[in-house]
């Protein structure tokens, strides 16, 4: 079976969540012992959770972080502050449990795999590094595509299989690490939200403000030489994408499929989720925004989307780490909904 | 030793926020393995809690919640949709897991404590239920004082022996059950925030709008009998308060005494709160504001004690829900502080 194959054959296992549970589960909800409606995001989530998991009784205890890891050649044109070694300083980091993402996943238990579909170095073995690397990283967008059509469909293959080969999942999210991955993801954010590359484009890991002017016209280039079809997102993950955004777009598949709930983190998780609901129209009711990124960007996707943020901490780091916090939040809903008594089992007298 | 002396013994031992702690945290942050401030709130409570907790390595393990629990006169006004039997009803319910906040507290591993101070309502004897009470609950403060000034001093000596009674403390909050009790918030936060009583009143738990317009005329009526001294916060609580509110700000200052963070909830916290910074200046730095609460008049005590929430998340159910989950929030602070490593450490290129 070629790849575009073995992809659709994938894309054609993702179903819609069950809304006759979520009926039910609205029911339950309302009668808990609590004025309706008085926990406010949890309700809905926790609803949510339930017809996508479909189950009367949804679940949180095993979530899986995912941190998608590669290189992009455009980092040759200055766009971000720190140097393309960074990205494997930071997974040798991440694998000794010495990184932000890895600190907030251990706070809310979630298992961590880290995943190189990219990295331009070759690791040592390492356990917990999997290797699924397809190139050592992209090419320079602003001078032609970031890299070919099936490497882009291999990264996306990458992050499904990763999640389709795990046991039980209740939450997934995906992070990432991939120095100049912003600039990427603002190329996907000007072909599907239609901002202009200077809306589109922020400081990412903290560029300064005279640099940003120059990202903000490598952007532009990108577009201009490379003219991605909105209609055909492969080709707009190919032409203007990145490896690790591939995958993390592939993890929000496999998590579909495994009808687990997608917590979905900030600016580059935006475009690879955005990216998934065009190859998957629909699979954005699996997802649960995460967090609000302060990446001028993010509020596009989310409106793409139709996502409200759970949180709002003035994160703009990535690496999933809103998406770790916010899976707090979503077992707050889970537990509550399965725990809380209702009005009539702890005999408590109904409001006039 | 009378009442106002003992009160005054334990005000005397409430000291400020180490700041020389809090400048070497803010170095140790600004050298952790992401970039400087990409973590948001995140690092400025890891920062705080060091100063709070006078300790370079702020801790998180130890987390209480006290749930104070009165009855209020004043629901003879039908100031609620809940009947006053709803109190016990839910006091017992949570001595048996099955409220909002338990399953909640469970969730973040916070000790859940049920302080009774003025149920209207004789227990059977509990282990769950702690017996400081005061009173059957407070006159109706709509025609006279809620209760006795020594009445009023006893509640917050109430909290403050709960708390300090504990061992071990890092992240204190206070939660709260008794019907009627945004009624006597409204009026506290008249007193101290300067809004009228129509925009200092809301629909509580859920009352409904053509309520309201009575709801306001009682705080009105409470803030003109009454007459509270604003410069007397035992005055003020004593008159228009409620012995479930006297014990949050007690939970408050004993908390401050044994330095560990303060995680306040909504209104009825904000009004505990307010009071709690009017007996002791300053005492606002130990706090941190957990979640913004759809009440109307939360933003001023908010304003009044420069406290900015950590969480929206459309809750107004009160009983520390918003603080319990918060408290995760202040978890990560902590965790990835402690755990990350710097720059150096993990051998990553500084940026340019």
């Amino acid at each position: 079976m070629d790849l575009e194959n073995t992809l659709a054959a994938h894309l054609s296992q993702i179903t819609p969540p069950n809304m006759a549970l979520a009926e039910s589960a609205a029911q339950r909800e309302a009668n808990l012992a609590k004025p309706p409606g008085s926990l406010g995001r949890l309700e809905g989530l926790a609803i949510q959770l339930s017809a996508i998991q479909n189950s009367s009784w949804p679940r949180h205890e095993n979530k899986l972080m995912v941190v998608c890891a590669a290189d992009h050649g455009v980092v040759e044109e200055g766009v971000s502050p720190y140097s393309q070694s960074v990205t494997r300083q930071q997974i040798v980091n991440f694998s000794r449990g010495g990184g932000a993402i890895t600190t907030l996943c251990q706070t809310v238990g979630a298992q961590v795999l880290l995943l190189d579909v990219g990295v331009n170095y070759q690791f040592e073995p390492n356990p917990k590094i999997i290797n699924k690397k397809i190139s050592l990283g992209t090419k320079n967008l602003a001078k032609g595509p970031a890299m070919t059509r099936d490497e882009a469909i291999r990264s996306l293959l990458a992050g499904i299989d990763v999640v389709l080969a795990q046991p039980t999942l209740d939450l997934v999210a995906a992070g990432e690490m991939g120095i100049g991955n912003t600039t990427p993801s603002s190329c996907i954010c000007c072909v599907y939200t239609g901002l202009s590359p200077e809306k589109a484009t922020g400081r990412g890991s903290g560029l300064s403000q005279n640099k940003l002017a120059h990202k903000v016209d490598v952007v532009r280039r990108a577009l201009e030489i490379n003219k991605p079809d909105p209609l055909d997102p492969i080709d707009v993950l190919a032409k203007v994408g990145g490896l690790d955004i591939g995958a993390m777009t592939g993890v929000y598949l496999g998590a579909a499929i495994r009808r687990a709930g997608i917590i979905v983190d900030g600016f580059i998780a935006g475009a690879a989720a955005t990216l998934a609901e065009k190859l998957s129209p629909g699979i954005s009711r699996y997802f649960i925004a995460g967090h609000r990124s302060q990446e001028p960007g993010h509020q596009a996707f989310l409106d793409l989307l139709s996502l409200n943020p759970l949180l709002d901490l003035n994160m703009w780091l990535g690496e999933g780490s809103g998406a770790a916090i916010a899976m707090f939040v979503a077992q707050c809903a889970v537990v509550h909904f399965n725990e809380m008594r209702t009005m009539s089992e702890a005999m408590i007298d109904e409001p006039s």
